[in-house]
């Protein structure tokens, strides 16, 4: 696999750095960002932190708007943020370029519908591809956590819950918690999965907690004035599921705070803290 | 005065808000974003920092990418970042939409050729009517600070250098520090001042440091890895001028470290924590 360095920025003594490379799996050129942290290097490989961001996000908004390096910089963690969907020439799009479907809303899921099936295969990605790329060119463990926004809260949940063998920690702001009953989940789910209602089950968190315990823990924030809060996200539900096998889920709500990057950055510390007592 | 607030974003306990105003200074609708620590009520008034941004910024780059919100939520400071230019229609332009002349590119002061002499005085809007407006309007006190990024450094500078009564320290990332010897304040100068260089070095810092003694303590950084630094910033013109006068001026420059914000949020609590003495 060819990485092509695309930028680099020295950022609280570590370094953020984009990437670009072509994938197998998505079929088409995907750009990520890494953030190093100052004790990376060849004789100190350090965990790494996999943000999956939200709908219209690229791996620029993580890192430019979530204020997270400086704590990762403290604790030795790495951070890699990627895209949110295959991008580029011949990546079909959703048919009114809505903003839920599509360029930008891979729901971090492997499509089984044409013509969507070809590229977006976002679960593998993240999954497998990335981290084995990650974990050859890059000073890292391969000690995993995983966190996200929104979609990619929903993102961070259903992969760590399916693949509770290769992450130690999991932690969501604004989880899409419940896709299969929600209206973003459902166009989705829809569009890249069909009418299999099975199928959609695979990638619902509350559905995963239904019917498996897990060990690792999770943390989930969700702001109360989040305008998404009672029509999409629902993290009510991801408790009532998480309570039938005593799973370790704390869900803290969060008076005044909205769906933005401005909530993220009030308490991405604890996030960064949390999965710092897994992962070192 | 009558202000529009057009967003609201609770932000480390306290609030970042968003306003339009039509502004008599420069003759147009001006927006501004204010960040508002947990601390501030009508019966505890803070103090407040002012960030002029750089070129091609409005009031939204600082507020989203510089961090800057936790530790000035922890300090008990405001924060307000304007706009760097007028706008709208009607406001001229560089004839060839130049990123480094007209709009996003007010340099901060009172430009006297036409056309540009009608709504290019950003130096009156940023020390006459932005503070008037939020001294009436928000719960802070006539306790003030300015900073700012490159162009807006270069406000910052002068507009502490030539108000040292109304502000009680500056501060500056990355500063433009010599306009009138270097390409982007030649251009903007002859065009906002025409060929009088007299007015030109009433907005240059090192001419005003060179003439004149202050008593305001003065942080810059600068990295070294600025694209900019050797062209266009001149920070070591800065400590010539400033010797002169015994000018209590601290320049830090940062090995690495570019032009962008990941430098800024890599050190803006310096700056907070260095204003914090002069301000409370």
């Amino acid at each position: 696999m060819t990485l092509e360095n695309i930028s680099t920025n020295k950022s609280f003594g570590g370094w953020h750095k984009q990437y670009t490379h072509f994938s197998k799996t998505v079929q088409c050129n995907m750009r990520f960002a890494i953030f190093l942290p100052p004790q990376a290097s060849a004789n100190h490989k350090v965990p790494v932190l996999y943000w999956l961001s939200g709908l219209t996000c690229t791996d620029e908004n993580f890192m430019q708007k979530a204020g997270a390096q400086r704590m990762a910089a403290e604790l030795g963690i790495a951070i890699v943020a990627p895209d949110t969907s295959p991008r580029g020439e011949g990546v079909p799009d959703d048919e009114n370029a809505a903003y839920d479907f599509g360029l930008g809303a891979g729901f971090y899921l492997n499509a089984t519908e044409a013509p969507f099936d070809k590229h977006y295969r976002m679960y593998d990605y993240i999954v497998s591809e990335l981290p084995a790329l990650i974990e050859e060119t890059f000073p890292v463990t391969q000690k995993r956590a995983i966190s996200g926004h929104s979609m990619g809260g929903h993102g961070a949940l259903t992969i760590g819950l399916k693949n509770a063998d290769r992450y130690s920690s999991i932690s969501a702001f604004s989880p899409i918690c419940n896709p299969t009953q929600t209206p973003w989940g459902q166009k989705a789910f829809k569009g890249y999965l069909g009418d299999d209602r099975d199928a959609w089950n695979e990638y619902d968190a509350c559905e995963l907690l239904k019917r498996a315990s897990t060990d690792l823990s999770i943390l989930v924030d969700q702001g109360l004035s989040d305008d998404f809060l009672e029509k999409e996200l629902k993290p009510e539900r991801l408790e009532a599921a998480a309570e039938k096998h005593q799973t370790d889920l704390t869900v803290r709500m969060h008076e005044g705070y909205d769906h933005s990057y401005y909530f993220i950055s009030s308490f991405i510390e604890d996030h960064l803290k949390f999965h710092a007592k897994y992962l070192t």
